[in-house]
């Protein structure tokens, strides 16, 4: 038998032992206050003599998670995606978004104050370009602004026979009266055997990057680095465990790491002490034109601000604009990361199989999708010490499923129905590592046209994990073999294939990806997610996503060779599989990805989720 | 029966009829005089008071095939690839060459004078750095030099700490005394049913182009671009027919072109001078001066002189580097190229399969590599009318089949032996299009691993071939398809999988290209070619091309979709199929194509080819 007995819809219980403490359900506030928040902007800017204004989503280190203080796309305008960036004139404002947030959008901003731009047709440099008056002056924010995003900003407003000015306060300041405080929570040290390498060890084979390139100086604007340089972590800001820190590693001698009052510890500060000065950030200017001057200065171009290139300029310094050499490093995970990684795998597949296992009993009548979201935390928190969610769980029910980065609300939360698929991307972050799964699942009959989109999806998932690949090859390079399927049948989906994973960082790191603008070799040690999906608006969303490892293989040949190893163990949705659609090799394939989860995941259950778990990965074939 | 009967080698007699017009067998003269060329070239050098100097293998317009006048990187070096760069200093000379010449280089180059230097390993800017002394001059040829290749040599000498110069004469002009004449073969007229669009709607479209661009005024620096705008063609240099022209498009009103005096004829010129101003070559400069005042002139990056771009900006004009607008018209076809295109694989398709057939009969005992050569391009011959093979043949033999762009000539040239694989990289110009087809055959009985290899490739081939996917779709999207059976068993081959193809122009066209570099998106319309590789160096080489028509696909879903058409019409090399290796779609596959080319071609051929075709097309299944 090849499919389990259909998952039937049952009533249920109410269930008050779960509960989400990472994830807020609200709904955003803001949405009815955009004209007035923008009116009141528009007076400040006039104050500034400046004619606009851009508000990027960004904090000042490029953040994907930014501390509630440094929310101020969300407080204008009441967008909450991850990304986007407005532009305030004196007669229109628009709120550019990405493909991911075209539906989320229009459901949050007060569309009579801010024209919704999705980025695919019109870039915010094109908008600039047929909307600033000419001679007008449009104001950016230096602390929140990269080099690249600053020169793309200045072509547009050159082009439009404008000008281009730094704003250095900011102007919401005056209306936003309960604006949090900046975050400063303490910073803790990595276990050295989760770390796998001293910073002391690390801090070198940074020097000798920078040697390599001729470096005299490396800002380090990015935190996650500074993490990973000095075996750091923090809580400032949420699903990431890192501290706000910024840092200075010069060629040779000792770094300078720059942290808010209160962050250091004495344990801490005893166990930095020998590696580099520990200073207040406020001190970060001053000392970066100090030792920055006649020297050549590496600032990451993905996040390093503006203001701080000017500082070093300033002082006399050069701006070597690049890439932060760490970013490669910390990609490139040693072999006590990739085993934290695996333990907080084997940690969260025990969890996400007990979860399917009570998802498969209730199944899930009269629950709704916040349910969800609180049962599989309360699953995580069970099986492991979880320090968070590695972001906020996406539960999309039936059509909610095809909204790609859905954040489920009290306004939007959708009850589980018969004969619909339910997606769920979620994530955990253990102190042994951080995770990042989704899986679909069907409750009731799935409709043939469901079986056979799920089919199309894994096939190309399949396609990325099998793949065997020469050293020197990009994401880029294998993003297609996920897509090949679903384009056979004139079909796509709007994002890449898959993002690198910190090991215990960032879920979403760089510089390699499974895009097409994945440029970066892989390497043997990245991590990264392979997760295609397949979106039918209205209807329902598929996406099926597992962590891999880069490892080496050995197919013969003249090639040194790399391959993936699946980090993530939890069987794929039997039910949706239309095994007619898969070759011999796919459903061998299948079979041993089971197998391994069985085998790996089956000794830490108790017996009843065993049985389900021997009842998932029963062969197909 | 899945294959022919084995290939014998058979003795055969001369063949006096075969003869081979546009292509030389001459062995490269040049390897022994480096030494002393460069030695007076420095002497020039020293008197004009530079210390170094570059020699790209490029003319004033970047062609792939330059006139005898412009091989100054052959006569200095003895290298007589198509691509390459020399760097002369006073105390070192730097021969840089790609992947398909690092064994070529060293056997046609004086090592004692010239390094060769493979690029893969080390970029000319990365040699200047580390070779050119602080403080020297550097000295490059501002019309054979683009905007790009100058910023790049800029950056690496400011890092050297050297000064770059741009050298207006030529010094080499000094030694070389039997330097032919610049041509100046006389201008024809397209046919207009060839062209399928008249010129002066070319015209109109490119300036609707420089319209939304918002362009003053085109430079056209590339022939090829003027040859399809103005529907003319040339014989200027080998293999393209194309006339060295240049031209200038205003954003409205009348064009000017530019060509050598008594390139036009009295019937050229009446076709011509109701569209455009028809001006001597001479005139240029000043022209573009006048023109080129207070505008803003496209200047193509591929192609642009960094000597045109100084005039442009000398007259108060600025210049727009970006991409002629014309490389992108020119590469979608209309249906009266597609037309002719497909007329002339026919024309070739038929002298494929006498070649082939001969081939099997003679096969190919006492004959050499040459003796194929000069077989094929009499067939082509007799098949319709040739006006030129569209690049010099490649056709290897045994371990010769390895160097990706071997050249025969009369020291390298090899007899065909039993028991080896035989590569034959050709193509035709036909006035009704333009051809390139590779076929790998094998003498004898193959060994498993050339079989092994020969699928490998074929099975890339074939899912290139087949692809369907998104418009939108890039070529980098594309090329892993053709490496993903070679990569699982390790292997690789160093080449892109296809190049653009123009419609009676050069073989080698932009901008779509399949290959990890190719992020032109893909239209209907574009010709490429399909040909992946694998090289095995001092054993065997193999290749499978065929060209691919770019049309739009209906397979249902939400995407406007494309796929490839094969215009090539020649049978695969069933000899080395191992349909072990073959999926039961790609046994149908081969089939539905070989049906193909029986019902297409098999009408055109006399009895005794006819059958040789027939047997050659058997279904595999």
């Amino acid at each position: 038998m090849s499919d389990l007995s259909p998952r039937p819809l049952a009533p249920f219980p109410a269930v008050p032992r779960f509960q989400a403490f990472f994830q807020s359900f609200d709904d955003p506030a803001a949405g009815e206050s955009g004209a007035a928040r923008l009116a009141l902007l528009r007076e400040a800017l006039k104050a500034r003599g400046v004619q606009g204004y851009v508000i990027p989503r960004a904090d000042a280190h490029q953040n994907e998670y930014v501390p509630p203080c440094e929310e101020r796309l969300a407080y204008l305008t009441g967008f909450t995606g991850s990304a986007g960036l407005c532009i305030v004139l004196e007669h229109a404002a628009a709120l550019f978004v990405d493909g991911r947030y075209t539906l989320q959008a229009p459901a949050q901003v007060d569309q009579s104050a801010f024209e919704i731009v999705p980025l695919a047709q019109t870039a915010p440099e094109a908008w600039i370009e047929g909307h600033l008056p000419r001679g007008a002056t449009l104001a950016f924010d230096p602390w929140r602004t990269t080099l690249d995003a600053r020169r793309k900003l200045s072509d547009a407003v050159a082009a439009a026979g404008g000008i281009l000015v730094a704003l250095e306060d900011d102007p919401l300041a005056d209306q936003w009266l309960d604006r949090p405080a900046s975050p400063a929570a303490p910073i803790r040290l990595q276990d050295p055997s989760l770390a796998g390498e001293d910073a002391s060890a690390k801090i070198a084979r940074v020097q000798t990057e920078l040697k390599r390139e001729k470096l005299d100086l490396l800002l380090v604007s990015d935190p996650h680095a500074a993490a990973w340089l000095f075996n750091i972590r923090g809580s400032d800001v949420a699903h990431t465990p890192i501290p706000l820190v910024w840092a200075l590693v010069p060629e040779s001698g000792r770094p300078a790491l720059f942290a808010a009052a209160g962050q250091v510890t004495h344990a801490v500060e005893a166990a930095l002490a020998p590696l580099c000065d520990l200073l207040p950030r406020s001190r970060l200017e001053e000392v970066l034109a100090s030792r920055g001057a006649g020297c050549c200065v590496r600032l990451d171009q993905a996040t390093a601000p503006v203001h701080l290139a000017s500082v070093v300029e300033r002082a006399g310094g050069t701006v070597s604009k690049g890439a932060d050499p760490i970013s490669l490093l910390k990609a490139v995970k040693n072999p006590a990361e990739i085993a934290g990684m695996r333990a907080a795998h084997l940690l969260d597949a025990v969890a996400l199989a007990r979860f399917l296992q009570w998802f498969d009993r209730v199944a899930p009548g009269g629950l709704s999708e916040i349910d969800m979201v609180e049962a599989l935390e309360t699953f995580r928190r069970e099986a492991g010490p979880l320090t968070d969610v590695s972001f906020p769980t996406i539960s999309g029910a039936g059509p909610n499923g095809a909204i790609v980065h859905y954040r489920v609300t009290r306004s939007t939360n959708r009850l589980l129905g018969e004969d619909e698929l339910f997606l769920l991307d979620s994530g955990a972050q253990y102190p042994q590592g951080t995770t990042d799964i989704t899986r679909t699942l069907v409750i009731g009959t799935p409709t043939p046209d469901m079986r056979r989109h799920y089919t199309l999806v894994l096939k190309g998932h399949l396609a990325v994990s099998r793949a065997v690949f020469p050293e020197g090859t990009s994401g880029a390079q294998i993003d297609p073999f996920a897509r090949q399927f679903l384009w056979a049948e004139g079909l796509d989906f709007d994002h890449g294939t898959g993002h690198g994973v910190g090991a215990g960082l960032s879920v979403h790191e760089g510089p390699a990806r499974i895009s097409k603008l994945g440029h970066v070799p892989l390497k043997a040690g990245m991590i990264l997610s392979n997760e295609p999906g397949f979106y039918l608006t209205g209807a329902y969303g598929i996406r099926i996503e597992n962590l891999v490892l880069v490892e080496p293989r050995a197919p013969g040949g003249d090639r040194p060779s790399l391959g993936f190893a699946n980090l993530t163990l939890v069987p794929y949705e039997r039910r949706l599989i239309e095994t007619a659609l898969l070759t011999d090799d796919e459903m061998v394939q299948i079979d041993t990805y089971h197998r391994e989860v069985m085998t790996a995941v089956g000794p830490h259950l108790d017996a009843e989720a065993r049985d389900w778990l021997l009842a998932a990965t029963v062969p197909l074939a």
